[in-house]
């Protein structure tokens, strides 16, 4: 059993795609998870709502899952923490806010009898033969950490999604010191972030958001003010809290999220909150424009949130007008480019002023701008170097920085999700793949990602279906009735008619009897496809239902 | 008849989004037509192949048309014409290379006895009552030009699609001469494009692509080269062929509008290749990696482009290995990032090394930028204005601009799709809207934009469909059947069962005697939605059908 005696680094997510990290690492009978986030549909999974790892190694080894360790709060880290505990019955560590965030998720899932277990940055536990160290970083979120995890064979350094920020909001910078003490003892593998690998030099402070937005204030001290950010961005929320108390201005939130998540990060300390300084939505009209502040969701123009409602005037709490400035606290994720374009071109239309991006530094990045990674790779020193948190070209090109840093070759590798990494002291390689990729959850059900399902939709989604009905006496085969039915494709009536006429005329022609029903399905589909092709270049689904009697 | 002598501007295009550009001038009898542009489909229009301007209220008028103008030969611009003529016969003016794209289209279209006539920039040709001076304009395609209109009531300029190039490949920058020499004899009303008046500055020049591609040839001596941009950027075109010669490689054109369209403009002297320099793209397993140049068509990631099917295997005559260097010389249009960044980590799969706009400047835009505006606003000083080519928070900020130069606030307007603009030589105000929009081009059909073809497409795409077929006894409207068929909607064989037992009971123990088949069916259908949502949480679309015997 000389194999099992291996690490090995088990990739479930995060390597390859943006999205639903997740990585497990595993010693003999023990294995620890680094976070289990989701991702979000893509525009070829229509009606699909959510997307997570495939667990079913996990799921076959639960035994030997010791800890789900997770990095931060964000959904593309936390996200699949039910769906893995509903086939993992494991203890979760995190630190306060992520804590809190996953929790909400387990109750939403009605999950009983988790053990929620919170570790502060700077400690220490122990999960089978790992030892783990909690290190704090910064990141668009608070209470987002890397791991220093003590193995049987080495220290692998994992850094989560972080920035460096010498200037941030709770004071708390990224643990250079502790970080550079663990590279100084040997690092034997680092996996790090590889978002922002594309943009030269370093990621600007949370802190120069803060002068903006009070530049921002400032200049729109007689209008109605209306920021939109990500809610769990509590860093971002409590310098906006601060500013409308310099500005004495009332805060209504608005978006069922920015409640709950401002209320949760209150209640444990994240967020301070000056009493008397929120106001409900419901009570704005009772204050002056110039007294209000109103921090809405919606920084993605998600089409149900409050901010989107507000700009296409379906909002009846806040009805835009010229008398307020937007101000979109955000960057635009890829994809969501025409969403929120739209809302901001239906709020100029309404008169507003909008603020965004392209604009106005009114947003900074949570990830590590290229010298950023530089300085990590050069405290971390890592005998062997995997990056994560990325596109298959970030993963590259973070490789290609590492082999610039003078790492060798054979070193760093990057690796795709199925992949296994086997190490030991000296060497690193890939292992054996195992099972591994992505569900689909649409409402209730979770699918197979190639599931006839989504080829199913996206068929009927760009060609649409034709029904194609026919009565048939059981015994002779006679055709007693056939019937068109189109949806979701451009066909005159006089087309269907004609459809009609020739498929009876077709059938009436041929011999039935002896045909099976299957049979004669196949030949009702492929019939009509060609001479619909033929005769009006479209190729719907073509759905053949045949009635005996 | 008064109302009839007033000059009016309509709007059927281009303003107030993205696309499909078209403006009609009318005055009295006569109606010129700028442009006649198509958009590119939406997430939101699954299927559908292309929008294009809804032009019945120039059909219904079309005696009047006196004249298709055409700023440069974009789809956005072009693209529309062989619908407009199919409602509107009139004869078409442009440029050299705009009339041989356009021509394509109308032979594609199988359209006769269209007349184009070709005017250089600098002349002047009569319409009706209009006199129309083509002025040279820069932008990313050549033979580009701005209009000088002059009209009963005072001077329209129009822009086009415009950047001003002071180092032009061709040598013909924008001629400022000639408008300035316009601006200084009055111009009533400008309408200028909005695309970049987000941008600071001004727009790099297109001969800065040609150093930076000139240092990519050399840095890459050793490779294969493969180089995709847009087909119509003849001056790149041209740019990459001169570099090719330089450094030795014959050039092997691949995809089919980068054939065509190197053809068309080769014969007519836009484009300047030298004998020997192309090889077919059959040919290039003959030459060494080095001596080699594949142009390629794809920069969007498009599906069935030929670098998407080289960056996935399945181009033959291209296979992609570590001795590549694909430079991918264009820009992503927003809403193809996540096609182009499919093709980029590809291609990285493959091996090959992959240069692009985040990392380097192999690409400008055709576009001004806000300083470019500015000059082009100071040197027409327009009475009047009227922001087009954008979305509304192009448009909104570009009368901002136009104000802050001085214009006062009542003679620059924002004007939308079905708007009408009335000018004297006094005045300009909103007159009566008329019928305007966009129609959707699916294959050989064109429908309203808002048919229910696509609601039910999209309803189709995110819940799929349940057929519920029902055998009756015509006369008794006894049940002999019930069968179910679920396509595009998880739906496990029990819940099928489950819902065809529940129909057969409910159905069973009512009297459907007297009902007629649309009462049936609406019965079914709301049955049927409603146990479904409360037994899955699925709303899939319902389609009862009903065969009787």
């Amino acid at each position: 059993m000389k194999d099992k005696k291996k690490l090995k680094i088990r990739f479930l997510g995060g390597v390859g795609e943006i999205g639903k990290n997740m990585t497990a690492i595993e010693y003999d009978d023990d294995i620890i998870v680094i976070d289990a986030g989701i991702s979000f549909p893509t525009d070829d999974m229509p009606g699909v709502d959510l997307v997570i790892p495939d667990v079913s190694y996990l799921a076959q080894n639960s035994k030997k899952v010791k800890g789900i360790l997770l990095t931060h709060g964000h959904e593309d880290h936390i996200g699949g923490v039910p769906y893995l505990l509903k086939e993992v019955n494991a203890p979760i560590f995190g630190t306060k806010l992520t804590l809190t965030l996953t929790e909400n998720k387990i109750i939403e899932h009605n999950l009983k009898g988790i053990k929620l277990n919170c570790v502060e940055a700077g400690s220490t536990i122990n999960l089978g033969v790992f030892k783990i160290e909690f290190i704090n970083v910064n990141h668009s979120i608070s209470g987002a950490v890397a791991f220093a995890i003590t193995t049987p064979v080495g220290v692998i350094f994992h850094s989560g999604d972080y920035k460096i920020d010498f200037t941030p909001i709770d004071g708390n910078g990224m643990d250079l010191t502790r970080i550079s003490e663990i590279g100084k003892k040997g690092v034997l593998l680092m996996m790090s972030d590889s978002t922002n690998i594309e943009v030269p030099g370093y990621t600007m402070s949370e802190s120069v958001v803060g002068s903006t937005l009070d530049t921002l204030f400032s200049e729109n001290a007689d209008r109605r003010l209306i920021i939109t950010t990500f809610a769990s961005n509590v860093h971002r929320l409590q310098q906006i809290l601060n500013l409308a108390k310099k500005y004495n201005r009332k805060v209504a939130f608005s978006g069922r999220s920015m409640v709950k998540v401002s209320e949760a990060a209150a209640k444990i300390g994240e967020l301070n909150i000056e009493n008397g300084l929120i106001i409900d939505i419901d009570k704005i009209s009772k204050y002056k424009e110039k007294e209000i502040l109103i921090v809405s969701t919606g920084s993605q123009g998600e089409p149900m949130s409050a901010l989107t409602r507000m700009a296409t005037g379906e909002f009846n709490k806040v009805v835009i007008s010229d008398k307020d400035t937007v101000v979109i606290s955000a960057s635009v994720i890829p994809g969501n480019e025409r969403m929120i374009y739209n809302v901001i071109n239906n709020l100029y239309k309404r008169g507003a002023e909008v603020v965004y991006e392209s604009l106005s530094p009114i947003h900074v990045s949570g990830h590590a701008c290229r010298d950023e990674i530089k300085l990590l790779h050069s405290l971390v020193k890592p005998k062997f170097f995997i990056p994560v948190h990325g596109e298959y070209r970030h993963l590259k090109k973070h490789v290609d920085l590492a082999l610039s840093l003078g790492m060798s070759k054979g070193s760093a590798m990057i690796c795709e999700i199925g992949d296994t990494v086997e190490l030991t002291k000296n060497s690193m390689k890939r292992g054996e793949s195992f099972v591994a990729g992505s569900k689909l959850v649409d409402g209730v059900f979770v699918n197979d990602e190639n599931s006839y399902v989504l080829r199913d939709r996206i068929h009927l989604s760009e060609d649409g279906l034709v029904v194609v009905v026919l009565g048939l006496h059981e015994a002779s085969k006679t055709v007693l009735s056939v019937d068109v039915i189109a949806r979701g494709v451009s066909m005159p009536e006089e087309t269907i008619e004609w459809l009609k006429t020739h498929i009876e005329d077709t059938l009436n022609s041929s011999d039935l009897k002896g045909y099976d029903r299957s049979t004669i399905k196949n030949l009702l589909r492929k019939g009509v496809r060609k001479q619909l092709l033929n005769k009006t270049g479209q190729s719907p689904m073509i759905l053949p239902v045949i009635v005996e009697v």
